[in-house]
């Protein structure tokens, strides 16, 4: 067999998201043991960033509801990381919408532990979202646009906003398949989108996907291949709905020898596995019909947490009646 | 968004391989009752074959071991079948190496309910896979070659296999992914390499994705993109080990109107969501190592039947020592 693959690009760069991105599922209320874990982990696993929650506001987000990676403070992020590591760059996300109060929240850089502000906005919300970013890097950090739901979004339309994104100082655009509806082709044509829109500012473009089709890692596969250099995974694939691209299926696809797939192991067999037992992700059969039908997975997430959890096809007529 | 794939290929015809491929986690035991609802599941969602077991030799499989699915006799078809639908062409595996007495054990076509004998065969047992094949045609059934495994062999190898395979009355080759190994680049050019093979015989080629890196659908695409007409897919995946490309995503991407995904999704809650709580299958930590590392599933299955299940970092460190 030949393989195109045996190589690797060093300019590709990992992101953990297991905390932020799972967080959307226990309301951020992981203990500080896993979240230390995931950090050490992704030291020893060669990743580049670990997102570790959001910056959402106090005012929006109550912390006597939310765990402490909602809205997650220099004192949380100091307690977990401790002595910070040089290896590992420590992202946030900020959400548009009005839920940041970022122009107080977010510290001026040499007085916080971040690196990296991930603006994270729907297509509607692009102005604020330029205002975040441009205000981020202001501030001292790398900042990136997550352009989110972008399955639901005209061509058209994306390439207004990647018009305006490519004035800002965002290091990276990242393709966001919030509902894990978008097939490679799909994906092919969004990152060669968004180079074209981008060439020549430097930036890098990214891919998060979500599994609720199983496509989530042949959908980073395949942005990999167009040139996608920002790429996001989480451990176990833990992550909202049918989850992430799993880590560990990632590392193992990378050849650049700075990335080591035991520890992901090491991980996924002292945390990942126990949490299963209380949290639920993947692409289970509620998941996999929102992706098909390129819908929100909130009514999944309902319907799992109902006695009609196994009804899938009852589902499946409940959500086509919606369409 | 563009959408190349709104429009269909005809040409393209589905095989549900729940029993045949399913019958390896449970020894072929599926009760009557869940064999009669994959079949009239079927009819109704516009699949063109049903792949319901083996025609493995009683010799070698006792009938006191293995349900009836292993060596299915006419009698076993003909219970579940009743009055034969016109819509759906039943199809069987017979194994080479020994497995099959296919001159005594494969009745004339006359006699039969089966309309397809479908020869797998590892790469040294081509000669033998060439006999059965001559053998099935010969008896006025539709014939194929699988060739299995073919992620361990070399393309020189292959390309010696196809050109046997070539002169044979096989309606189609079908590429294997036993292992759940192969990437999209990989199933890409052994599609190029099958087609390019066998052009101008008229055989069209096949796709059987297994899925331990959770790639088998997006390689089932892969592979339908590239010119693959004659598609394996499983009811909710179940099949041996990871499991196989689930029917409910393949219909779903499908945009052919004569498939429909409905009475799938009702086949899934009346009897698969059933069926997981006495069999296991699907891309566990296990069988993602044994697809990265390209070996055989036995070892995964084997630890996953032991108390050492969850200790994936312990399963890798082993397989890695294998390599």
């Amino acid at each position: 067999m030949s393989a195109p693959w045996i190589t690797y690009r060093p300019e590709i760069k990992v992101l953990d998201a297991t905390i932020r991105d799972g967080g959307l599922i226990n309301d951020h209320q992981f203990d500080d043991r896993f979240v230390r874990a995931v950090y050490d982990t992704c030291i020893q696993a060669g990743i580049d960033y670990m997102e570790i929650g959001y910056k959402t506001s106090q005012k929006v987000a109550a912390p006597t509801k939310f765990g402490p990676w909602k809205s997650c403070s220099e004192d949380d992020l100091r307690r977990i990381i401790g002595e910070k590591s040089p290896a590992v760059k420590i992202a946030v996300m900020a959400d548009a919408g009005g839920k940041t109060d970022y122009k107080t929240d977010i510290l001026p850089k040499d007085q916080s532990i971040i690196d990296t502000v991930r603006v994270a906005c729907y297509i509607h919300q692009i102005p604020e979202a330029v205002d975040m970013i441009k205000d981020a890097a202001d501030k001292g950090y790398e900042a990136t646009c997550n352009l989110m739901a972008i399955s639901t979004v005209h061509e058209a339309e994306i390439a207004q906003a990647l018009e305006v994104v490519a004035t800002t100082p965002a290091s990276t655009v990242v393709v966001v398949d919030s509902f894990g509806s978008l097939y490679q082709e799909q994906i092919r044509s969004l990152v060669h989108q968004y180079r074209t829109a981008l060439e020549g500012t430097g930036k890098e473009i990214g891919i998060h996907a979500h599994n609720n089709q199983q496509l989530a890692f042949a959908n980073t596969i395949e942005a990999i291949i167009h040139g996608a250099n920002r790429i996001d995974a989480t451990m176990g694939g833990l992550g909202r709905g049918a989850g992430n691209c799993p880590m560990e299926l990632l590392l193992g696809f990378l050849r650049n020898p700075k990335f080591h797939l035991r520890p992901v192991w090491q991980l996924i067999q002292d945390h990942v596995v126990g949490l299963r037992r209380e949290m639920e992700w993947g692409a289970l059969a509620p998941y996999i019909i929102t992706g098909q039908l390129n819908q929100h997975p909130r009514t999944a997430i309902a319907w799992l947490g109902s006695d009609q959890r196994d009804r899938c096809a009852d589902f499946f007529d409940r959500c086509i009646a919606e369409v």
